[in-house]
């Protein structure tokens, strides 16, 4: 029991000194944007549920999630990626790939498509089921566009 | 083991019984608000940090940490928010108390309070170390406006 304790202790000491302040920042910067993920979740999950036709659908509940979804988008979130806070890194506790961050990279037309299929989704899900499934389809492959590439399928 | 394993099942067929879909539903309202609550952190900290004298002020970073904090206080979060899903429902879950939901709460206010500081702040962040810092107090005391009544201290 001592032993465990004073090992613990040790490595607790041992990482105050080892991590330095980026280990930190990128840690925080991890959850947030598991933390933006989640929002996105949110106000997706309906609108996919309603695309597969799990849920009924319904106008005023679909513009509203899709309302929530394209404010999220617009939440700027760039800075939640530093580089280094891959998987590689983190173990456990991200599934984002390095490649992500190497320069041929097509994270960023990839977040943009994401961003313009959560504008077309909030200005169609109001308009019948139809509009809204053919939007929340696109949708969908565009959250392919990061998630294929650039996500390992396990923590 | 034997009797492990049946007893997990046994648990896992009970739970899937019980638990109703607003269950469900409520478990992924506290994970989206939490999640939420990790973006403003995210864009929060380095305002705190400034403010407190902690980090040199910087007005560009505390300009777009503002924008980002202002842009997610403009995600609706109100359906992160049904009735249930207070911490005697989900125990080591959430640290919401059942008051938020009482007839005489004050969480509305709260929370408009919140987003107007957050606008303030962003109007403020770029103009001087001083501007900034009245505005990020400001800030810091309409966080209590829900986390000092309406939040419990642990989990």
């Amino acid at each position: 029991m001592r032993t465990w304790i004073c090992g613990s202790l040790l490595i607790g000491a041992l990482a105050a000194v080892v991590l330095p302040g980026s280990a930190i920042a990128n840690e925080g910067a991890i959850k947030a944007r598991q933390g933006y993920m989640q929002v996105v979740l949110f106000y997706s999950k309906p609108l996919f549920g309603m695309a597969k036709g799990k849920v009924a659908y319904d106008a005023k509940a679909a513009q509203a999630a899709a309302d929530g979804l394209k404010a999220i988008t617009e939440v700027p979130s760039k800075n939640m990626w530093p580089k280094g806070s891959d998987n590689s890194a983190f173990k456990g506790k991200t599934r984002a790939l390095p490649a992500i961050w190497e320069a041929n990279s097509k994270v960023g037309e990839a977040s943009k498509a994401f961003k313009a299929a959560a504008a077309k989704v909030a200005a169609e899900a109001g308009k019948g089921a139809d509009a809204m499934k053919a939007a929340v389809g696109e949708l969908g492959k565009s959250c392919g566009g990061c998630h294929k590439p650039y996500r390992a399928k396990e923590f």
